[in-house]
Parts: C-alpha cells; sequence; structure tokens
C-alpha cells in the first residue's frame, strides 16, 4: 500500500484478462491523464463552443423536464393507475431521457443536465468554475422552461391539482430518511459517471466508452425505482427546482433546500470516492 | 464568437478528455463534411439501390404499424389493463420496432420510416428531394398496408369499437396542446437523428455510431410514455394516416392536419437547432 | 435496375454519409462473400465443434424455456396479474433469454435456439443440411427438457390447470389469423437476424456487429407484445413443441401445425426479401 | 471429437461469416490463453490495487442491496401493486443495478458483486483463493450495511412488517424446488458471466467485450421474473445474507442454506459446462 500505482491483476479482473497483448480488444496501450481544468479559463468566454455549450444544456434540459413532467402528470390523473405507463413508466421516463441526451450531448457539452453531476466534475477538476457556474444556470432556467410549457399543456388548475412533478419528503418518511435517500440515489448517479468518464478505463475497459450513456441512464432510472416512495427523486436540483417554481406551493419549498443539500453532498461523495479509492491519486508520485 | 469552430475545451466536456491522442478511443481523427445533397440526383432514378430503399422503407413502415397497432389493439381489448402488457408495453412496441428497424434498414435505406425524418433530413440537405418524395409515398403505402393487416387479423367490427389505434386529440386537452405535444416530441426524435448521424460527431465519440439505433428507438419510447394521454402519439405522419385511412371515422379525420403539421413543425426546428446551433454552419467560413 | 449492385447512395443514407474515407468508423472496406455452405459437408461429422455447436443449442433452449415457462406461470398463478411481473414481463422473459443466449452461443453455435432460424439460414445457404437437422433435433430436446423441469417444480396437476405455456389460437381469433400472426412475427424475427449477420451490412456498418444480439432479442419482445393475445406467441417451433409435449392437451395438440408451418412460412419468406430485395443476388453477375 | 479444437465452421456460425479476413471486423486474430491463477499469489497482499478491488465489491455491494431492497420495501408497502413499480420494477432493480455496477467496477474488481460469481471464476482459476476469500468477506459486509441502510430509512418496525426483501421459499413449493430454482438460475448467471469474460470469444466476436455488462445484468434481470413467486430469488448469497441478517427472524434463517448451497451448485455446473464443453480443456494437447 506504498503509493504504487498498479493495475489490477490478472485473475483478479475477468475483463482484464480477455485483453493481452495481441488481442484485438484494447489492451495496456498508454492513455494521457489530462491535466486539471483550471478555475478560470479567460479564453472560454470568447469561444463559440462555450455559448453553445450552454444552450445544449438548456435544451437538453428543457427536454428532460417536458418529457418527464408529462409523464407525472399523465399517471398521477388517471385514476386507476393500470390505464397509465404506471410508477414504473414515470422511472423510466427520467433514466430514459437522460440515456438519451447523455448520448445526445456528450459531445458538445459533456451531457451533465444535472448540476449535481457538474459540482462532482468540478470538484473533480474536470472543468472550469465559469463553466461549472454558467451550466448550472442554463440547467435550471432550462428545467423552469421544461415545467412551464407541461403547465401550459395540462391547464393551470389540473397542473396545481396534480402536484406539478414537485419533490418533497412522502408521510411516513422523516425529513433525515429523505436526505440520506438523496445523499446515496445521487452517490449511485455520480458514481456511474465517473466510471463512464475515466480516461484510464476507457483505454482499457473496450465496454466503458461505447456503453457510457446507458449506464448513465440506468442509474437515474433505478434510483427513481427506489425512492419515488420517498422523496418522488430528486438526485438533480434543476429538475426540483424547475418543478418547484412552477407549481410554487409551500409544501414543496418547505422541503427544497433537500433536493440541493442532498445531491450536492452525494456528488461530492462520488468525486471522492473516485479520486481517493478508485485513481487513488493522493498516492500517486506523478500527479 | 466571431464565427470560430473550435472543438469543446477540454475540462467542459467530459467525454473528450477520454480521448487524448495516443488512447485506443477515436480521437480528433479528420472527417470529411459531406456535400449537401442536390435537390435531384439524375442518376439515382437508374439505380436499383434507390428502388430497394424504398422497398425496404415500405417493409419497415408496414412491420412497424402491424407490430404497435396489433399491440394497441390487445390492450384496449381487454377490460382490465392488468392483464395485458399494459400501456407502458404500447410505448415499448413503438419505440422498440423503431429501434429494430432502424438498426436493420439504417445501411439500406436510412432508416428513416417515419416522413418527419425524412423531412428533417431533406431540410438539412442529407438526401434528394426526390428520394424524400419517394420514401414518404413508400412510407406512406407501408403504414396503410400495416394497420390493414391487422383489421383483417382482428375482424372489421372489433378494429373499429376498439379505435384502430388512430390518432386523435383526447378529452381534456386543448387542439393547442395536441399540437405543441407533437411538435416537441417530433423535436426530441428528430434531434436525437441528427446527433446519431453527424459525421462529426461520429468521429470524435466512440458511443456515437454503435449505439445510434438505441437512442432513436428510446426517443420514440419516451415521447410516447409521455404524450398517449394527450394524442395517442403520432410523431410520425405515416403512423396516423395508415392507422386513420383503415380506421375511417370522422373524429380521427378531424384532428388529423395535427399529425402532419406539428411533426413537419418539430422536425424544422430539430434541423434549425442542429444546423446552427450544433454545428454553427452558418458562422463557419467553409461551408 | 439492370443489375448493378451499388452501394446506396450519399444523402440517401443516413449512416453512410457518416462514414467518409478518412473517418475512423468503418467504411467502405473490401469484405469477402461468403461461399454457400454446401448441404453435406463430410468433415463436420467428426469434429468437437459441430457437436460441441449442437450441446450448446440444447442448453440454450433448455434455458430458454425453462425461464419462460416458469415466468408464465407465475404470472398465470396469480389470481390478480398486478402482483406479478404481469404480460409485459412474459414479453421481456421472451425476448430477454434470446438476447442473453444469443450473446452467449453466437460464437459457438451461431445461436439459433429456434427451428425457424436453422431454417431460415438453411435456406439462404448459411449452414449445412445436416447440421440444420442436428440443430432442430437438440433445440427440440432442449425444449423439452426446459419444461418438463418447470412441470417438475410447480406439481404436475398445478402445471395443468396452469396452461403449461403451451400456444393455442385464443377465442375470439380465425386459425388463420393465428397463423398470419406466427407468419408475420416469424418474419420480423428471422429478417432481424439477416440484418444482424449480413457480412456487407457487418464491414459497413460500425452498429451492426456490435449491437447484433439485442435487436434480435427486442423482436421476439416486440412480437411478444403484439400477439400474445392471439396464439401466446411462438414464432419458435421448438418451445412450441416442449411445451405441447410436457402439456400434453388435446386443444393444444390440435393447433399445433400452426406453430410450424406459420413460423416456416415466416422465416422462408424473410430469407427470400433478404436474399432477393436487399441483397439482390440473382441480378449480381458474381454469385 | 478426438481432441481437435477447432473453429466453429463457416456455415455454422452466423457470426463467423461475418468476419472473414480483410473485413473490419475482429478476426481470426490470434489471442493469448491466460495461464490459471495459482491458489496463492504472495505479492496480492502487498499490492494498493488487490485491496482497492475489495473496496470497490464493498461498496458495489452496498449499492447493490440499498436499491434493490429498497424498491422491495416501496412494492410491499403499498396496498394496491398497480400504485408501486411492481414486481417486474424489483426485477429491473435487482438486474439494472448488476448491469451498472458490473459496468463500473469491471476494471477495478472484475464486478462479481456475488460470492457465487466469485466462486465460479475460482473454480476456473481466474483468481487466487487469498482474492476470492476476500472479494466474499467485503460482498458479504457491503450486503448487510445495504440492507441496514434500508432498515434505517425505513424505520424497524416497518422494515419487520414489511418482510426485509429477505428470501425464503414461498407456500406452495417444496424445499426441492427452491432449491432447483437457485441451482438453474445462478447457472444462467454465471454460464453469461463465463461467456461474456472468454479471452477466445472476445477476440473474435466484436459484440462479446462491448456488450458485457448488459447481458450479465440481463440474466439477473431474466431470473427474477421466473422465480421471484418461488424463492423471491437468490442466486447472489451475499444478498440472501445480507437481507437475513438486517431481517434477523426464523423462517428467514430457516432456508437460509438454500441460498448458499444452490448458487454455488449452479455456479460449478456452469464452471464445468464452460470449461469442458465450450472451452473443450480437457481435450486439448495444449493445456
Amino acid at each position: 500500500m506504498e503509493g504504487k500505482e498498479e493495475d489490477v491483476k490478472l485473475g483478479a479482473n475477468k475483463y482484464s484478462e480477455r485483453q493481452p497483448i495481441g488481442t484485438s480488444a484494447q489492451t495496456d496501450k498508454d492513455y494521457k491523464e489530462p491535466p486539471p481544468a483550471p478555475l478560470f479559463e479567460p479564453g472560454e468566454l470568447s469561444s463559440w463552443s462555450f455559448y453553445r455549450a450552454g444552450i445544449a444544456e438548456f435544451i437538453a434540459t428543457f427536454l428532460f423536464l417536458y418529457i418527464s413532467v408529462l409523464t407525472v402528470m399523465g399517471v398521477v390523473k388517471s385514476p386507476t393507475k393500470c390505464g397509465t405507463v404506471g410508477i414504473q413508466g414515470i422511472a423510466w421516463a427520467f433514466g430514459g431521457m437522460i440515456f438519451a441526451l447523455v448520448y445526445c450531448t456528450a459531445g458538445i457539452s459533456g451531457g451533465h443536465i444535472n448540476p449535481a453531476v457538474t459540482f462532482g466534475l468540478l470538484l473533480a477538476r474536470k472543468l472550469s468554475l465559469t463553466r461549472a457556474l454558467f451550466y448550472m444556470v442554463m440547467q435550471c432556467l432550462g428545467a423552469i422552461c421544461g415545467a412551464g410549457v407541461v403547465k401550459g399543456f395540462m391547464g393551470k388548475q389540473e397542473f396545481t391539482t396534480l402536484g406539478g412533478g414537485a419533490n418533497s419528503v412522502a408521510h411516513g418518511y422523516t425529513k433525515g430518511s429523505g436526505l440520506g435517500a438523496e445523499i446515496v440515489g445521487t452517490f449511485v448517479l455520480v458514481y456511474t459517471v465517473f466510471s463512464a468518464t475515466d480516461a484510464k478505463r476507457s483505454a482499457r475497459d473496450s465496454h466503458v466508452p461505447i456503453l457510457a450513456p446507458l449506464p448513465i441512464g440506468f442509474a437515474v432510472f433505478l434510483v427513481h425505482l427506489a425512492t419515488i416512495p420517498i422523496t418522488g427523486t430528486g438526485i438533480n436540483p434543476a429538475r426540483s427546482l424547475g418543478a418547484a417554481i412552477i407549481y410554487n406551493k409551500d409544501h414543496a419549498w418547505d422541503d427544497h433546500w433537500i433536493f440541493w443539500v442532498g445531491p450536492f453532498i452525494g456528488a461530492a461523495l462520488a468525486a471522492i470516492y473516485h479520486v481517493i479509492v478508485i485513481r487513488a491519486i493522493p498516492f500517486k508520485s506523478r500527479s
């Protein structure tokens, strides 16, 4: 444990055994660790790609809220859940949209669509502070617009009656449980994002770069399966904020801090786990 | 923003960081932008591949309507939805068929299976006007035949009683909401198609060309989850036309314009978004 | 249409436009058309790989029937379908198993797991007659054993009461509709198999060889969504035979011919469509 | 059958026909069979990667139990299953988590997350005995903690009332059926794992290394669809132990041996099938 960074040994890793030198699978080819992103990158603000990335985050979060909140409305509206896509359908709407949107925007903005993901990647120094703040603002604006369009389609009164897809802690659960559920849920998501974006992993495991958007979307789907009964599942402060602003009732605002504090703690834990344990960067001589 | 077309910077893009020079993932290799398709390509009409592509679109749209409308019939027929595959199963039928059919026909015809997709790609000059019109005619013919076979299996009377899978705006929603739902829904689909077929993206992001049919199918699935309660979900004028012709009742025809106007507007918006924002082609010196 | 076999033109094919020379995606690299398989390959019978392939087909069909029929039993047993995985869960069991088993056995036996698939590939001269017959026998034996184990777990009486997962035409449908549903359903499956195994397509479209097992599994899932209410969905004579032999009631045997004739016609149509239309082999000078 | 290890012949294998020399797909490139792992690897215990792998197994099994048991609680808690994600949602939670976690941890620890998988790979000499025991201990500890956190969120009384996600043989099934269901179910899972990690298969079939986590997750999903009505589905002794310890009622402990003996027998059968039949290692001169 004296800080040597060696690869998982043969026999431990059922994948590495498939990739000895000379096979067609990607082997121990060298990869370059990208340098940590600076906090402020002056050139960024004058590049079109910076603003394009922000627009892409806005549109993606807009579509995310539009499809997911509209699905929630359709399920809640029906007196009998059997005649709807059901709670499982809601989980698919959230997870499936993240899959499709990460696929579409990954090459444009990195496909965050979630301030907690942006925060986690900022802590790991994957993007500048300027860019992180810009993304978060665009995500929140997109989310507000997405929920707003759903309200326009449903009519104001019905939207309010049906709860507007806003997050709050369900009866029978303490605020502590709600906060815990948001923390662990966001950990699952951001841990998956880190695994999918690890330069070292991508160079070695052939499934990592190709499938990346799929497990990220599945992580969102799975957390919804588990925690819809507890908080309605946030794990995305922009999603919670957008629904809360358009819904705008006291009981949604009362719990609202949980959907910022929880996801940010979860994302920070995932960043720490990835950097300290998985990459063991503090133990390496070359940073 | 002075028109320079530069790549997303490191740190902003969680995927690009995985692809520095020397890794096995696809990096900044050069790619050639294909020239815009001419409106009329004289040689096309005398090539077998042109007619083969049209036949493939016919067969694909035929199978799409057959499986999806038959699934709708099975769900509607049952008095209790719990004894069926449910509304979620209907969404899977539409989205899953698009996934499988895009996979199968992408290399033959491009795998449109939808006049709105053909229209969006035409606007972006990805195919000639001749070919676009030929595809749309074949898609509509395939859709009519697919719905017709379902009617043959179910019997005329039952097919009519069960609604024939035709699209119309549900009670409780305005025609404006229905049109809006079709516009945004088709935007989601055609935006995904553009992302999956972007030569630049495919050259850089290793997940784009490999997974392409999957997010396209998921986009269809997700829009169905959200808008089945509003319009039954068209986002495909051939699907709406085929079902309407075979069903042939006034209330389906009354709303029918929505399922052409909505998808075509949505597809046009997606084409504009892709060309102006994502590719920033107006700002580039080389077109 | 004078028989020249040219590639789909740029502009028609949204995928080919992503693959100009010089990109990292697979382009117009040459591929060798494999020669048609001989009807009898004498060396085959003395090779271990021939018998191994048969064993793999046996085990795969065994596991396919075991999981799928057990899932059917669990759903049918419950008085309320909401407390089960539902009809949609049954469709996932059939389709998902085909996905997993094609993934696992493709490199060993080709991953047919279905006499109709074997028949279609035989017509297209992809395997010898000897091997095709050997596969079909092993598939049927595996199916019988799989259904038998389920009967052992459930108890004879309950297995019979619950219908044993056997196929028959449902009340309210004619035998003609049942046969038609089997023909079109098998066409969907075998057409997907041909698309996934086309040497030319694999060399050109980067998604074809990688994703192959997924659309094949989805095809089975989708056909089940649509035709479970009509025939319970066969599209696999081994599956229908195995369930029928273990269930062994007259009403299952009365319709049993449908589940052989239908799939074989569907597979033949898919083979003809692929060879004549998609590959246009009759029009090519080099066979 | 005299021990020659030859590849599946053309015509038999629908995939190999896609991969003649000169195509872009992976062809008959040579691969190196990794040597069997020694029972004791002295250097292992002093490497950081050994402990990191154990931590990764702990965290993965923790998250697996957390999400899956929480999903079970949400479904069981509701009086009407239609207002929940349903039994099918439970199957997705188990299978989906395995997909995401195998994706994330494959490159770190091999992504076992299951003592039965570790046991099967140990029998096939893919990892050392030291490492296997270390993994199993970490998996069990992770599972206990994951179930414990769920109990903390739900409250002790409710957790106990709702059954705590513990495995036991359902009324109406014999212990023999339960044991059989665990054996065959684990066989399906471990057989898929072996297929996904076969160096020879990965070198030849382009879909094997890329998709690997997906069929492994699907195998878990499918076995749950089939056997939740019988045993609640274990096929993972750590999952069964974790839930049993936190639930801690006699009737869960009475059947507990089934969820160790069954999975270990199933894993051993899968290892034997893979080594003897698929790889035919006893028949090869070079081991």
